[in-house]
């Protein structure tokens, strides 16, 4: 399924790489919501290919048109679909050859081969884009009541960033953040990634990262037990942006190693507020958030399409073949999967709002 | 909420560490299937409290009582209820100090202060118990389609089991892992584990860890894109086990350091059947099973609960306190979360094969 | 599915007619909320068998135990699982003769034959106990709020009673028709109905009837367009009912006749408040509330279990058969459908309440 | 919400009156269906306005464009979003009166003044034109199995037309009407009902009506208990049809009349298949289908816009007014709205087929 259905919010996500658009339908979002459609565009330009060298050349139009349930620029409270028309859409050959580590042989199976494979089809990055439409959406639902989402590029191959800091996350920095392409917190550690990226495309190769996100602003006690905690529920949507492979939350893996002594997050008074000493829980406990930051961080494999010659297998005639991938691709897609990253944790934390009864 | 519709079957759990029983209705589990009694309540022992020295000594009972579903033995199709009553549910007086990196502090939050608190309530690792319940259920679907779940405790502190090779892990394998308590690869390993595990104990501390859990025998082509992928569903799931903070699939935060060349699976023919040289994917391209194992790894916080002098705050008062967790608790969550790791991944191919339409 | 999970609610309903139990689940509950039990007890008290002749004079004890999400009386926020001890679990041999105008034949076909058919197995009538359960848990949110839900029997076989007045229905009213086992407006028309249903009885027969079902105290604005009307919401809940086979809202199948100059609810102001002169909508229109009192009425079947001898097929040897159905039968299952309609009521508007963010 | 989880499918209908675009994401349809175009554009023709004096002569293109999800005319297991460009999109004026019996005021009311209400905006009965195209995609799945859906207006005012004989429906009888607009099974009655349209028209006024919808072809056994039966998942459906407002199944409220004796449907053995010797439950006993032709009826209140002089209340003022709907509008929605009934039927049983592990 490419809808979810989260409770007050609902998300159908359409469209094929080379078909005539993709888009999304985001219904339950609230009436009376004036849009900022600048700021809207920003979070478009984020993911939007091109920027750079480790960014696909190839021209995508990445501007949504709205063709429901915004009027004058207000929302209308009715399901809101906005739509990005594909300017490439030829469809090419029909191609046997599965590449490794995409979805076409999964989706061969899946569909009985009448899926579009056309540049990945329906499991093309490029749905990326409505997505993180949906998540900018959320965010002006959050923003005024000053909860914020933001995020950085962590790591590419060997180069890593400066983490956060995960109990001093300020709002501020995180909206500065997230309007930005390949946001960092060492503007050094960028210029190494982007060697990094450089490196792996001249070597007809493509190279994998992380990224941490956090959201700031956000009140105790949000979030539900079992299956509809605070990460379940990012989780849910965050396996939906292409190459993410896994998530973690505060310490996350980092755990293992240590004691709970070392572990624990006491609790403490701040400004006549409650709050914990440490974050290592994240901002999560139980499910629930308990009022510090959100933090998470997500994992990118290397784009699969590269370059150099790989091996596969014919479906027409079953035999092993060598090949490579033709025309020219991301060779790192994390700096534009950090927006869809942020998307999937807005999108959490705009349903959650709206849960608990604030709509504005 | 404590029930989760995946499409085909449906989950609710219910129930608080000291009231009156925890239990499950497991909703769409197919008809005629005779249930191995033996098989079951082996899986609720893997779970169970007070095996050894790094379990809880209080006493739990996990027999659980089958009110609906099943007749003679025979599933009949309607909703299968299993409760598990709780022998100890003395309650104790209304503790004001929230522990540190318990729900308890989020909880009281959300509930204002009516959740029931007696043993973490709701948020005990007692409610894994009917999810492992449903897990054990949902492999007697899977099984007689060659389908087998088993994992391994894979780290421990800074203890280190050896990992699957994710080619070569075979149902035979799984199986055998899959009725054991502390399951592991290395002997060795595990020897060190429980040294580690003592090691904590002994000093009123506890330790966390990651599992690793891992499927043969899936066909190609389970699963959806976008929201309702393989990875969507079993992390959906795999966060309702209490302390679980990180999921990986295949190499998971590994694919950060990788190039592209490195990382892709390439695709060839074995016994003439398509698979993969390598299986860093974990089993899944674009959220659909590849027919290749499925594999990811589950990170543990360690249990909170300890005896060390911590600080938090009581809430009658707002002040500061330092205080100790009284009784006695499990130094490690790591073994008995296992099962439940596993019970997430067996819930979600149950899931899969039913919207297939294989129904035996 | 015997789970519908609704946005904020979400119910499983689970037993077979002579298994151990039969139980309810309802997750999404508010915390805080002082359960008044004797209230409980009397709807469940009104849906109880063996009240009066019109009624199966087989015991059924009705009192539900409560597992979870109660502590002292007061509700958790954790789910409230209650559980009705079937007092009567005698099977009795398989019967291959399914009965006429029941769930039998389209059950066995279903599940291959393994569904449980001793007393209708979770078809039963007797599945409506936890159903009417919830909706007396719902009823505790709704009617601190002013919101009551009653109802009364409309019809039986050829005896009317009183309709509503759609625009003069009164929460004083309800709640005073909501306590009431065979509710109806006029004496008179509850003993005609009595002597219809002994007529019945005494030749071996039964009959069917209506129900009309108001609330009162409801605010304008409740609810959502297309699939998640008032109207969806009711109809999904209300043909969970057993026997139920038609709903209609305000005028309802009378529309029919009307045209729009006489059936349109033209806008007043009241005591400074909008309403409509007439109520010919019923309370709803666009699939949300406009303010006036909800109104709808269900149609039952009369109850397909008769002593008068019947024809049907012999599931074994395929052959036509004569038979009579064993033992003693309700002749007429309205009265006691009646608090299951209004428990569909309650429950949808529960869920609407707790949409709109109000939790107490 | 005008999104809905089915299970297998997924339908979210976006769009308002006056707006861009109306449309469609249909989501969990198979691959590998090669669409008839003419099929498709034959349903959408039944539902489109001003094709006699009965209906609004308003111009409406009604000629989706399917942005993905189809690919070369065969469906790719994608999402399959289809638009229709509104061609009239002048908006008008902010109307502050409500109109009786429309959604405006409730609508207000929920939406705090948001809503678009122009043309009824987002609760037009326009919104039915992606619905009706749901539908027309989904016969196309239940079709080549012999499923086939129809339906013809049973009643406009005074004027009845005979209803089907329940037991003797046919697929070859239900292909003919479903390709028909304003169908019917006698052309006098046909006639008369044209007559009472055209002297309401006359008259300013509007008029009420109900249909008739059977499927034929259905084997016994799809459908599920308590919340999921064939009942409830058309109900849920249908009530999304603006001005529907009730729905029987087989006799439904007849049956309040009627004795168990003459009520039952007896099985009996046909051509080697078990049958009944009526079909008085409309094919669905249980909530499941009994293998007898599906039957229901579906009551449509008058267009609410009439050009009589009506009483209301203006918003900005609160004071009472009278007016008169400007404008010509259909005087009677009942022909146009039965492809809307008969898509609620077509979406609920191509769920069911593909629950069924039916996939073609």
């Amino acid at each position: 399924m490419s809808t979810i259905q989260l409770g007050k919010l609902s998300l159908s996500i359409f469209g094929e790489s080379h078909g005539p658009a993709v888009g999304a339908v985001l219904d339950g979002f609230p009436a009376g919501i004036r849009l900022d459609e600048e700021k809207l565009l920003r979070q478009m330009a984020r993911r939007a290919p091109g920027q750079d060298k480790s960014a696909t050349p190839r021209r995508e139009s990445d501007l949504p048109r709205i063709l429901s349930g915004v009027k004058e620029g207000i929302t209308t409270g009715a399901p809101i679909c906005a739509v990005v028309e594909n300017a490439n859409t030829r469809s090419g050959d029909y191609n046997p050859i599965p590449r490794p580590s995409h979805a076409d042989y999964a989706a061969h199976v899946k569909y009985g081969g009448y899926n579009d494979i056309a540049g990945g089809g329906h499991f093309s990055g490029r749905l990326t884009a409505p997505f993180v439409f949906a998540g900018a959406l959320c965010r002006q639902l959050l923003e005024p009541d000053g909860i914020f989402v933001g995020g950085h590029v962590l790591q590419i191959g060997s180069v890593q960033d400066e983490a956060f800091d995960p109990c001093r996350i300020s709002a501020d920095s995180l909206r500065a953040l997230s309007g930005e392409y390949f946001a960092v917190l060492s503007q050094t550690a960028r210029e190494k990634m982007k060697a990094e990226i450089e490196d792996a495309r001249l070597a007809g190769d493509s190279v994998g990262g992380t990224v941490e996100v956090a959201a700031a602003g956000l009140p105790a006690g949000w979030g539900d037990p079992m299956f509809d905690g605070v990460e379940n529920l990012i989780s849910r949507l965050l396996f939906a942006v292409p190459a993410v492979k896994g998530v973690e939350f505060g310490e996350g893996f980092g755990f293992a190693a240590l004691r709970g002594s070392e572990a624990n997050d006491c609790l403490c008074v701040e400004n006549g507020k409650i709050c914990t000493e440490t974050n290592r829980c994240g901002g999560i406990t139980g499910g629930i958030t308990n009022g510090m930051p959100l933090l998470f961080r997500a994992a990118f494999k290397p784009t699969p399409s590269i370059g150099k010659e790989q091996r596969s297998v014919d479906l027409k005639t079953g035999k092993p073949v060598a090949f490579r991938v033709k025309g020219r691709h991301d060779p790192c897609i994390v700096p534009r999967g950090l927006p869809g990253a942020e998307a999937a944790a807005a999108i959490a934390l705009a349903e959650l709002m709206l849960r608990e009864g604030r709509k504005r």
